[in-house]
């Protein structure tokens, strides 16, 4: 549940400051199931979303070091938070991640790579 | 898409400035369908709620005017905006309105009232 | 799955002949649980609900003898659904009947009433 | 919303004249986000669909000229749905485009497909 | 995420043990809100349903002393989750609570009464 | 609806037996549509799905023989639906099968792989 302002023409009324709900949303792709049957450990992944998504949750973005002078749109985001998590995940999970930020029922945005 | 902060010590981080993505649902309940079978023109409905909720839309509610001093938590923008269409339909609906605000998946608040 | 035109003036374009997916739920509300700890047969209400909704599917509503002269509104098919399963489950069912029709994400009508 | 017939015998009852209510949802892919960090401008995607969906609702597709001697099936109409779009954003866009006609909770189908 | 089974004729293949997801959601009503505009704390009911929900998850319902000799239907868990979340809320909520337990999109069970 | 345990301290919790609700969803992908303008029959397909199910259904998996000494997670069930949808259909689609097996709103596994 976050605030932000997107400061680009391009953007309309969102230029003002306004906010969102995210549902974030991650899935991890490999080609084959490990010795417990699993792609990855569903606890460790739900931690791993806790940790990246909690500097977040109840925030201005706007405000947040990590985002001067970057337009925070929904692209941009998943984008951030595939990056964060692939960093928390690359010891133990190779193969595709996939993060999709759910902004209403009807506007989502993925952002999909490799974690090698 | 609204921006707000909850200044009061019992909402923890939702006290900073944070935003929510609120899915709004107005229900109308009557006795007897018209000579259309309907209780209510949706399309009309639709603009109604399309009228109350535009000014709200892509706003820090923090800055409006009719919120300041005022905790605008979900049950209080559910009543808000029960109070705003019930004045909006008044000359043609007679009933129950109900209007519901969805702020996730797993967070809900309604208002009831008669529409006199 | 239905087809069916609304000749009303009041309905602007659904006066054209077009179609509806209509997803039916049916509430049964009782004071008591039975000895099996249930308010009906859950397998029991399916077949009450396929028996009614059945000759309604895929149909053009517009031709059916029960529509004849009648705006098949989802107001109006809520309550023709509602008195058709009442009459099924009235022996063995007492307490309050409610039929919603969603007929899209946005959209979505009941009827309730009491079956005696 | 809109009616159709199929006159195949592979159809069975859905060869009558019925009708469905159809989410379309559309998906953009790019490799890279633009200099305002989007795939496509949101609004600008939501026009598009509006332009290419208006025509076939409320109506009766076996009417309409554009389909006249093709099975207006799921399958057909997303990827007839994804040729309108691609003509539409092809001067701004370049990826691929999928395009999901979800029928019910139960039935949808996708036509994905690059646009050059 | 229990596992039960159904020991009466009236229940067919569900006699057998099996298993299910239950999603639970608690609705407070009120006639009121508080000097801090909400009907409860939205972080205490959730760790309220924690506390209640917790001792069943990832249980075989048929070994638990609290369900020996009780068939346990949805509606039966409904009431139950009621009973022990009211005792929970009582001190400092006055009102309706409504339970709901959706078995799986077609299927669910609710129970609802007044705390006092 | 099935009730299974997971026998390897990996799962913590989930070494009880305990139970879910998988709702199963099958893709059918093709490189193009038949003289139906369809990928496959939704009503064939919809028979194959029942008859890969129902010998799961109700069922503790923990008792079935084809499980024996087999973690039956999310990923397994997805690869074994996978395998029997595969040789159910293979005489008449070729293509991309994907199924998809969602446990709960916030938990999921899919499996997809060539039909030849």
């Amino acid at each position: 549940m976050i605030a932000h302002s997107l400061k680009s023409p391009a953007f309309g009324p969102a230029q003002q400051l306004h906010g969102a709900t995210y549902i974030v949303d991650a899935s991890f792709v490999a080609k084959k199931i490990d010795e417990n049957n699993i792609v990855i450990d569903i606890d460790k992944a739900a931690q791993v979303l806790k940790k990246v998504l909690s500097p977040l949750n109840y925030k201005n973005l706007d405000d947040l070091p990590q985002f001067k002078g970057h337009l925070t749109t929904t692209e941009y985001l998943a984008r951030y938070i595939h990056q964060q998590i692939r960093e928390e995940v690359r010891s133990y999970f190779k193969g595709t991640l996939k993060i999709t930020l759910e902004e209403s029922h009807v506007a989502w945005a993925s952002y999909e790579g490799k974690v090698k």
